[in-house]
């Protein structure tokens, strides 16, 4: 067996438009490169290519999700209001959501590279998974697209995992913003434990609070784990070690889903936060490691945000080397500097707070 | 009289070639646009321009600095070096600074403009005055460039004006990375008082602790604040409150020079900061009030670093209203967004750093 | 006196969105920078501000054109469908035009600094002038945007000169596409003669025929020059020599405009003509040769189309200095190259296919 | 069996730095893309991928060419040169040649690329075959790269194949440059039948006269077609049918080579030709049906130029279309509008300088 992959070069196709960072043109804001663009998930791509590691992994190919597998997690009339401006010239699917022509289609293929990908690991026909999908997807609400994602992928992939008999799955969002999306698919689910590592108050700014526990049934499995702007690899690991892996190792979740944003990245332009590669590599063992105790090693990862070019690829690698067991001879060239930044310890004011967010684990539903 | 300005369109001619990031390409590194790269500085020309701010600063215009200017900073070597690299096809003038064929005139011009912007400020040709150049200067040494930086823009125009009769000058660096360069030049010397805010161990990693404060008759006289990642606008605002204003009050400098980084910003892809353009404003505020009570008002800042093609403009734009007292209609449309970001106000972990700094003030050399 | 200029930065600001060359993206065309991008025309601006030409010209300001000026030239419901979708997201004004937000507002920029460039150089405030206008406007027609083009330009400055008293007005075309808007708008009028040099059914396809002479009291004003492709400088020149210049000796017009493309260059990626600068600085001479002979000089340049950001430079800088008189020290790296290309000289087939317009000149209506 | 196609990522990490269009920046050229970048041969690839031809191609691997197979074509001395500045910090290769550090591998992978597509198609692994190579190599002469071209691919791999055991080999170059490179390695080789097409006198100047035909016993194998700019699809197809196939047919190859260069296309920016993807078709068309009558269908075709990242995609996936006997879904949006343009026809004056070419048809040695 082998670690899987999954690209569709449509997702490279998906059309935000020109922009201000990731505030659309006009007004005072130049035309310029949107930082929502394919360049760093193509960079992530080139870089597997060009060093061979491609050619040992078992490549997925995706399928569009239906309308009714939108439909899981999103409203019927949103769904067809996107079809709809897709199928003409485009526009904005909600908040900061810029799409052009064609993009339902691309947005429905990236839902359905989720959920192949998720088949090809729950049955077994690869070892786990990383798809890199586009555009991203833990924004998108029931009814409305935000911060570039027009739908759910994860909560789409989990949703049919459960359709497909699954009892109990995990979803962990190392994306530097908060999971707002998949939050609110399994806010009242107690199948479906959600956990999101982010950066306080940042994108959206109004939810991921610690204090966002899921409601009814589904209260107790929703963790928010909102990290103070400047986290390092200490923090990261420390927040795993203490809260994240102790809540799968409760929850045991037959699958373990990572919406994965190199956007916690210390070269990202959005985050502040300060992982490097060795740190996502070492978030990925202790995935790895749970998810082998816990959930027969059915691991996925569903790209999400990432915003440095230069960067991502370095961080992409990284995973999928950890993923598959497979060390190739690339070395990160950035790797030595970003380690030696201060800052990359856990300190104390983040210790403290992520020992306060360790008392969740004990409300998490075990199994 | 008006606030002065300074570019020149060669400025935007100094080629850092392909990169990832800021290595250069080459190995695994597919080769990409640096990110020291003319976006940055011409959009914020772009955005006075078309604002019509503009025409309402006074523009002034560079010179090249002579040979024996730019060596009252750097030794004679290793400017004759630069020179024939230059006259060839261009290299690297030491450590992550790259340039093209012709690069020695456009750095030696960045270095001039410096000069005449200084003379305009302390003539009172201008009230004051912001200059945007490029390569930017901080970073360069005694006798190599350094990230991004062949001539120590700030430290050749400081030589200058104390040749031309001013006896104390204060150069404040808000740049994210360490003032390495200027601090060099100043390191024994308690003519000028050099105060460099920056994130803790970023770059240079080796330079920058708040224990170098300078040697000999220039004991004092250097103060390094290193920041942690993630400081807010109020870390930096406690900052200059609790240190840089009260250095300045008591070595009373006849002129002021900030070396400016917008790198400090909340969207930069290199620092972790997260100043917004109110910030960055506020601070210019109080430069502008301590010039004012201390230096007759005589107030420079050189452009340095700032790495986010989308925000600069809007940080650079804040900066030249506060200096010159106008206020354009533009708004800045990430403004409400990056307020609103957890980690702006001051934590109690900053406070006490910067409070445990407050008392190198003591050791600033009095006027 | 001296030599006009007009810019606006916000001319930059124009927004054509991502397209494959000129199709906007979606489909099978991977989004991409569209070939009407602000690329070559800030080029061409910066070599000028590099060189040190700009402090030599004299700069003027525009301001837009209102409504009722732009309805001189266009229909009122248009203009006003225009406005409506500027200020929702932007479209498209009729056929390849896309725009953005706030695109109205620029092209009335644009056609707003024709008319003031017009009455700078009829006034006599400058000697002559050019001015990079964008968007572009031969193409657009009465009631639609055409070819990147949402309003006439040059059109509206000549209405705008006539309702100013003038009442014999000349427009020569010498961008690589037929300048249809602009015959369009003077087809039955005879007192303004429009003369188009353009590549044989190219753009738009269904017009620009030899045989397309104007209408009514209009016969006779209006000369095409359908070149075939792969017109080189030779043939430019004889056009010139044998019809565009005898046309107006004998139209004897108070006011040259030349709406002026530099797409008709050798490297132009849409065009394939050879003009080089060298060309495009004889043509101009010419051009002030007639102007100087019938109309006290009056002549005034308005940039149209040019795709080579590397190219229009170096054709707008000769056009600039002969414009001015002023030979900077800049020298056409290009220019050796392209000059030896074969095909400059002019060819048989071509001198016949001119020889043969050349009696259309009988039928201008004589001053 | 099915039609190869090769590719290697590391082919669009060769990095040609900044120029304007493809003089090197410095002096008055602002820094901007290389017009020979990656983004053309890129976007073909990815085409290919997103309308799922890729899936029906056989896709081969390349290998590095070794020095004695490099050396089969250039000096020793050259070719080691190339190693030292490759793993200095890279250079120009000769002339017009700019390289990043590492070029020689990458341009070793392009030449060893052409042979290993050359032996699929000798040995029939595949039917035939198009290899999109980079960096390109018809320009390379036996001691100096020129026109972007570090090594001779082509003339690399018909140098394989001669010293594998085929004992005739022919080339044919549709690149709108003059394939002086090739033509020089075969100068006096009667068993390599070379013929290039190419816009007259444009580069390299001073080579591809007709009068340029081999010597000694080379006379008479190679074949220059020099085309006056603005030559459509029928001045292209008649050349064919008048000269490239009938000297194909007196020479009756085993083995066909195209080096094929879409920068023949209507939307090049560099050629003035005209060709679309329609006629590029055409032309493939031709060259199956004559490899097929004298060479057992052995035809292969290496990627040489081509500068239009819009449009080589379309005129790629025609030539693999062709190649293959699929026609996919995807339809040329751009073919009507260049079509319809001026010029497609043959004139009069092309037909009468290509029936004088066709004599030399009966010089060329006769298997
Ligand atoms: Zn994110
Ligand atoms: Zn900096
Ligand atoms: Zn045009
Ligand atoms: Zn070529």
């Amino acid at each position: 067996m082998a670690t899987g992959a999954l690209w569709h070069e449509k997702y490279m196709w998906w059309d935000t438009r020109h922009a201000g960072v990731f505030i659309p043109a006009g007004g005072w804001i130049e035309p310029d490169e949107h930082v929502e663009n394919p360049r760093t998930k193509r960079r992530l791509k080139n870089l597997l290519d060009a060093c061979g590691l491609s050619e040992q992994l078992h490549w997925l190919t995706p399928r569009p999700a239906t309308v009714d597998e939108l439909c899981r997690v999103h409203d019927r009339a949103y769904v067809e209001r996107m079809k709809a401006l897709s199928d003409d010239d485009g526009g904005d699917a909600g908040e900061l959501t810029p799409f052009g022509p064609g993009g339902f289609e691309i947005a429905a293929l990236g839902a359905g590279g989720a959920i192949v990908a998720a088949e090809a690991v729950r049955d077994r026909v690869v070892d786990n998974a990383y798809a890199i999908i586009r555009p991203p997807g833990h924004h998108a609400e029931r009814d409305r697209g935000r911060g570039f994602c027009m739908f759910g992928n994860a909560a789409i992939a989990a949703r049919h995992l459960r359709a497909g008999g699954l009892s109990r799955i995990a979803i962990v969002d190392w994306d530097v913003h908060h999971g707002n999306g998949t939050q609110q698919a399994f806010w009242d689910d107690p199948s479906v434990l959600t956990v999101s590592l982010h950066q306080d108050r940042y994108y959206p700014h109004e939810t991921g609070a610690a204090e966002e526990r899921g409601e009814g049934a589904g209260h107790g499995s929703n963790i928010n784990i909102p990290l103070p702007p400047g986290a390092g690899t200490g923090a990261y690991e420390y927040a795993f070690d203490r809260v994240v892996v102790p809540a799968l190792e409760r929850f045991r979740p037959e699958f373990v889903v990572v919406t994965s944003g190199f956007d916690s990245s210390a070269l990202d332009p959005l985050g502040r936060q300060m992982l490097h590669s060795e740190g996502y590599r070492r978030l990925t063992r202790r995935m790895l490691d749970v998810a082998g105790s816990v959930a027969g090693g059915r691991l996925l990862g569903l790209h999400e945000g990432g915003y440095s070019p230069g960067y991502v690829p370095f961080c992409g690698l990284a995973v999928y080397e950890e993923l598959s067991g497979i060390r190739t001879e690339v070395e990160d060239p950035f790797l030595d500097f970003l380690a030696a930044m201060g800052g990359q310890e856990l300190a104390e004011h983040q210790k403290t707070l992520i020992d306060g967010l360790a008392a969740f684990v004990d409300d998490v539903p075990a199994a």
